[in-house]
């Protein structure tokens, strides 16, 4: 399946179940094995895709948060059925065990007059996520974020979590706010969609990415941790924000694109923890 | 089992497993068929309790709320053994079968030296509940203060939860901040430990108690309600209170003690809500 | 909750959901604690109530009938909101505990602008029911004609199963086609709404009703027997009928009213068995 | 494990269990790690063979199906115990992680004298399958088929599935009779064991087989949709027929021999589709 | 069900299935509804029947102690079909909601002449029981001792075990080797069938009964524990005796029969524990 | 993670969390992605190392065997946090993706001053172990003799199990004691830590391991055989003796080295059972 999330610039995407409008902000998904064909009616976009070659995308069993909270079901958006009963040529792209695949048909591949089921795409704008969070004191773990979740068989592991960093009060007292330093046994690969993140409001852009796999240490940067050990703990709101995470139980290689050929990769990424120091003052006995 | 909730006095609990000292503010469960006495060291003490017949209470799978929040299992206190090695003359007060029974024994049954498992009594402060609850919109259900819970074999109906309404920040944007007017498939006995209720600030008294069974609609009441649509809803931090909650599947009783011996009964609690109006305005078309 | 199943005449049924028309070969779920008024638009009803206590009604898991069969998700139908915006007395009827309470009020229950959620009252049309069925021998269990089922915590054990016996075709070879002679550790309370029930074509008249208890031995009549052992075994369509069965692991009592008053117990019934003879002829040795 | 379906030809297979005779119509596992012959007493056998690295072929649970319907558990057939007590030079092949080896032995390995358990090699006749489907409209899933079922550990997901088309009565109304065109998301292989196959009477021949991976688009073909679509729909008792699915949510490859070599590729396979035409006439406005 | 333990005298039990002989030290289960007649060949029989009204025994999951071990499936013996072909005055006694009833039929009810299935009477032989227990030291808990378990609702929380204490080896060292003094919140009623219960070893003659019910404290008679903390622990095989426990997590009533009018209470029962004295010497500090 | 089975030499090991002093019959498990470093405080140490990439150990259900046997909670060791301020040079040594790496820094990684939660290093020591078998006949399957269980998707299942065969009584009667002659489909990696092993007490020396991988089949050697048939079964204490399994579904691959070039490799290992002769003598008819 593949898992949309446009940066910037509006998506027109045609699939066999119907049309989705797609803007930033929002997120889709299309299931595995849709035919589907993606227009840019206001000139390019930019985003980050999400392919999982197994399951399925759901909302998390919320446990105490209850019947509301996080994403509600009914803001998931389903296409009604939209035909096209033309006989023009069409070039069906596939991706089949990690091979691209080409087909020419002679007609619209759209010509699905009616539906019903559940195998269908969907889209979901992130501004209608019900934030829930820590009100008295502590960071709770991301996990509190999930907008969809991918499970494996195994309990409690996913193969993919859908996580984002929205707008929001944050008025823990007593407390580190930001995310505290960590070691992941999942990969984090995160994205900026606008604004900036609280954890590292410096370089990382909205339409940048950071990855820290599997057990890689990770936390604010220098910049981030003085603001937050030195700043009274008020109630903030967020400014206009909106990071997410894709969090995966499998490691995540890059593309040899990715890490030269692009020339966008930040070598100096790691200094941004450089003048960190110890802080820690032993008890005289 | 016996669940205990204080509100006014300490309790000294001598145990079989070792003492427990139990404060308002705290509370404490005794599992079934465990030997217990009660001393008061300064005087009267005032609180409620809830006896269940049969499973345990445990706490609440978080769900997406991670490892960490509500209530955390290293919280919660365990006595260590204490023995009393002497030959005095006791009397054992028994509850089987809805009757009570008493018999004398020429020892202390304190006489436990030491012990493992884990069939035992504890005691947790409720002032380290890590209180999560929305932080942007909307009114979370009250299973989000689950402190502990004893499960039926019914997956997501309990035979009883515990629940806290403890101090935290409200800053909800864009609603209606008390609980909502609804009905109920369990039954929701509330009580008071300090402090205002927010959603009942008057006539709701610490060591006070309201019951509405199974399917009784209720809500705030009219003082209530005419705040919470006319305030600006800017973070606040509620007073220092604390009530509570024991929602359960079952119907719950009333002894006429309560109901007419007792004199405490307010005969006029149905008037908070008495001034309550439409203020529905349809749309004209 | 309240399963109506009406036999004759059709109910107009205001609830808090909004209103539901219902017609005899149609069935309504009310959900427990929901106000509901039934206004009768063309005369006297007729029909049968089943009062569950406990549970919701689901659809049954499918297992390897797969994706599509019985009843289908779609063909449920949930009222849309709708309010009556008017000051007017209304008396509202409760039953709790098993005891009748009536409240007064002064304006409607029925006074609900909009609501989401999954606790609401729900129609079904029995003729939408895809009849899956033996296509080559063998009787199945009725269990293949459930609707709709509300389970006890113990997986296969239902509190209550409500089945049908529709038009359908009858192909098994080789066969007795008729319900086996059994004895069924549930109680079987069935009702005709409309035709002839295979099993007893004669004396079960639409709004009658049979009810054979825990391990009550029953099967076919006398009439039923010699025409299915005679008959030749041709696909053949059954005539237009309706019958059906509360399956429940609970045994069933009877009321008075129902044993004598009423003057409508079939006394004789037993003796549709009555000239069945034993037809077994030991093999010689 | 080993899954075999004879098309043509008698085996006689012996095992360390004992001796199975697999006719055509019967199929046959033999679980991983047990020894095995197979003689061929009437000449030359074809067939068709499923081997599985993981789990155990089961019967699927029935669901609303009942406690009897499908494959009975009774008409499985184990072997009893067989043993040869002679000492001849013996070549055991093993197939270990995905080579092949061979050892040679001065005994024979079929020199058990009695087992008792579960870990056996079994047969069953597909004749006695009791086919279960609709009786009223619509064409359900091919999993009412399912004969025996390999579970993976998502639930839902079967690593394999053994399927089978037997000879049954199809009297389903207003309703497109053969399997609707689809993609599925298992790859699909059939193969034909006798008679003709409903979806495709011209072409699929007994000992033949088809494949279709993963989301690959198929139905019936032009000759099977012109007949369905206007033969009048009568009860039909299907022709002396067996086709068979092996299902399995891995993708398939092809060995090059079976794509070339063998020269028994039908290349022009795909023009039984070709005549198939637009049939949609849009609403006027 | 029943679940009959003739302590002695034969039983010939006709059951519609077929028919059993059950000597002392086997056990028989009747499930619910089925009509059975016990006769006694070699006259008067005594022993223990319980009666469940929900459920069926089965046997327990046995996790790690693997494949075999307790009681092995294969030893279950269950009765092949034997039918009555006579016209003869039958009377059958029925137990229905608490309530004796009778009925007559003027043929034999035992004239079942094949049958196939899974609910069916059982007999099992308590001597092809494979006792496991400590071979190291300590006092394993007497679930390990379990034949069959009837289940409820609740994992873990049995509505009765059938709990059996056989011959077997004693091994374990550096322990007090009879079951330790305890409180159990299931309740025990204990029976012999034979020979002398090693925590009881005078007073409790086959054919007698203890019961302690939940939360009763109890553990071995001064007899045994004396023995016990004085004897040297060397291997020691118990000599021929069968005790068993039904255990249950109900309460268990005693009939005013068993308390008085039988004259076979032992009210001097508690004595056996008078002579026990404290053997705590606390260390100084 | 890494499970540590040392057979010769202290470990003193140093992590995250603090450190543990790990004895031989100690063993030791150490998380995924947690640092630490090993010390041979006397010198060179041997043993057995275990890599699983995926899950965790955790004790197995135990069954009937109920709240206490084989492995007790209590008797897992964790360390208490232990710090080190210094500035020093380290490196780093890390495993990823199969690939070795190592980074420098210029402090301590062993900083942590106070940590809680679940995911931390622990031992046990083996002696522990409560050993629990037959106390009447038969050889139950080595799952009872279960420490640890890395459990797989798949119940039933297992990544790893780490099983031991310490020291205990061995009293079946009527029995072939050691273990029978069997195919296993899991790979069977066992090692010696001191003594001798029962079923193999020649050859298998401290230190050394076999491996029979899935459905190799093996049992006791010549002499074992011999002695076990010929012996007097009386109860037998094994002497001073631990062997140990890693047990795993799945295959294990040995390295070049450990084939060829170590030069330890018992190429001769086969003959242990050329010398087993049939003992069958079927009988006459």
């Amino acid at each position: 399946l593949r898992f949309l999330v446009p940066q910037s610039g509006v998506l027109h995407i045609k699939t066999e179940f119907g049309k989705l409008q797609v803007s930033p902000n929002e997120i889709c998904v299309i299931p595995r094995g849709i035919k589907y064909h993606v227009a840019l009616p206001e000139g390019p976009s930019r985003g980050y895709i999400l392919e999982v070659y197994n399951g399925h995308f759901e909302l998390p069993e919320l446990g105490p948060i209850g019947a509301n909270g996080l994403a509600n079901p009914r803001d998931f958006c389903y296409p009604v059925a939209h035909f096209e009963d033309c006989l023009e040529k069409y070039q069906i792209f596939t991706k089949y065990c990690n091979q691209l695949y080409v087909a020419t048909q002679e007609h619209s591949p759209f010509n699905v007059v009616a539906w019903c089921g559940n195998y269908a795409p969907f889209k979901y704008d992130l501004a209608k996520f019900n934030v829930i969070n820590t009100v008295s004191f502590d960071h709770p773990d991301p996990s509190i974020f999930t907008v969809l979740t991918c499970k494996s068989a195994l309990p409690g592991v996913a193969i993919a979590d859908f996580v984002i960093f929205p707008p929001r009060w944050m008025i823990a007292e007593q407390t580190f706010r930001p995310a505290y330093y960590h070691r992941n046994v999942m990969a984090e690969f995160m994205g900026n969609l606008r604004g900036q993140y609280d954890a590292k409001q410096q370089g990382f852009l909205p339409g940048g990415a950071s990855l820290h796999n599997c057990m890689a240490a990770h936390g604010p940067d220098l910049e981030a941790f003085q603001q937050a050990t030195q700043v009274e703990l008020k109630p903030v709101k967020t400014p206009d924000t909106m990071a997410f995470m894709f969090e995966t139980s499998l490691a995540l290689g890059v593309s040899p694109w990715a890490l030269t050929e692009s020339g966008t990769l930040q070598s100096e990424y790691w200094k941004v923890w450089a003048g960190l120091k110890s802080n820690f003052t032993p008890m005289k006995k």
